[in-house]
């Protein structure tokens, strides 16, 4: 068995540059897909979607727009986050004046077992900068 | 057993604004937690970590820095993305001259079962963006 790399890294560029990306390929994750997209000015998704098993939770990073959300509309903007239940049916559309960018997770429902300061091991070392 | 909301929102305010938040408790997240980061300049994480059972997903958003991984050093910027395994060492810090923003994703390891095509259900319906 190939034991994975203890790190990978990838660049994607200037937030600005985006189109789209997804990182689960190239960086070797194995604990969520993450992807970032900058949707065009008046530009909305193709089709509603759910999902069977992820939870995706969606980190609006720049740029304005609609969530639709099982039928409700919500605004969203630079600085808001959404967890969106996998049966939950969603769309999000663009502000006509300006495109909006966001990254989206996605992560098995009820998968995290602990984090921070559960799961964290703090190293009694510190690291030099060279 | 109380059911959980479809869906869950919260604002955390414009990227430039924000010094550190954790989104799981405020989302009421079940499969990551995420938290967003913006190190001052010159600052540098207070110690090194690692976890137990969680990889976790570096981006990378503004600003640059250097991240310290079992050791070795590597420069990070704006569009950097990485991967840390949970059993490596890991300690960041920002560049003298700019702060450094981040989000970190923690997610059990291994526990993506499937994502996007194979786990996304497409609706034959569109939204009424009214």
């Amino acid at each position: 068995m190939e034991q994975q790399k203890k790190y990978a890294t990838t660049e994607i560029g200037p937030m600005e540059s985006i189109t789209r990306v997804m990182l689960k390929d190239s960086l070797g994750l194995t604990g969520a897909e993450v992807s970032f997209t900058r949707m065009p000015a008046g530009k909305a998704g193709a089709f509603i979607h759910s999902h069977k098993r992820n939870e995706e939770i969606y980190l609006f990073i720049g740029g304005k727009g609609l969530f639709w959300l099982d039928g409700e509309i919500i605004p969203v903007k630079e600085g808001t986050t959404v967890r969106v239940s996998p049966s939950c049916q969603r769309c999000l559309k663009a502000d006509d004046a300006e495109p909006l960018s966001y990254i989206c997770i996605q992560a098995d429902e009820g998968s995290l077992v602990q984090s921070t300061g559960e799961d964290g091991i703090r190293s009694e070392f510190q690291p030099e900068w060279g």
